[in-house]
């Protein structure tokens, strides 16, 4: 059995989160991830998964093709406390080595809790950002705003 | 000066939170905000909104039609530490008095923090759901999957 890596910050959890989705790496993805928690897991215009098999069958496709990305993360805000940090960021998505593409540009939510084997992913809710003025909630379906 | 309530539990903000959703009622909306902190705000297709003046300011333009919504909450999952709780639940929204519309279906991840002045709401990301399958993390923008 391989011991899983033990996170010292929920800074060293995102690191590694964001270099195996880079790498297309799903056993270093699922790494991160929280043991003994429900965790959650929203991936840009994607359904809510739950728990880690939902979680993993989900990254296990996303990676099925082995692309590699270029990622670019900014904007970090944080939110702490001793048990959950939350880091709320934008990341810039690019597919690595081919020239001249805009990169798809998304929203996360990134929930970050201690435990005992460290710190841990609980949460990532991720979101397209949008290119024009946002639709009102209040929209009924299909009509035009 | 009007005195902000003092909500005693993340859930109380929570259903004061989408109680004034339904009734497009500014006020309410912003009185379970933190006042303390940079909250976070991102509506379903929006940008992230940072600090209390956007929010507001998101906010004034939704509800500015007044149009008054019914809301129905499934599926709530809830994370739990001393000063943050994590509530991730659906949010199935129509228009009032309007009949045979199929609802507008919303994931939502909502953050409360525990303050001097009680529980208050500190993100919201708030995302559609999907009606079909969710698209890749590295599709190249415009390319069909």
């Amino acid at each position: 059995m391989i011991t899983a890596p033990f996170f010292s910050s929920a800074e060293e959890v995102e690191v590694a989160f964001y270099d195996a989705l880079a790498r297309a790496d799903l056993e270093a993805m699922m790494a991160v991830w929280a043991e003994d928690d429900e965790p959650v897991c929203i991936h840009p215009g994607g359904p809510r998964l739950h728990g880690l098999p939902a979680i993993r069958d989900a990254w296990r496709q996303l990676f099925a093709s082995g692309t590699r990305l270029r990622i670019r993360l900014t904007d970090l805000l944080v939110q702490e406390s001793p048990m959950f940090i939350v880091r709320n960021l934008i990341e810039e998505l690019s597919v690595e080595d081919i020239a001249g593409q805009a990169p798809n540009v998304v929203l996360a939510t990134n929930i970050y809790a201690s435990g005992p084997q460290g710190w841990r992913m609980v949460l990532h809710h991720a979101s397209p950002m949008p290119m024009s003025a946002p639709p009102a909630r209040d929209d009924a379906p299909h009509t035009l705003h």
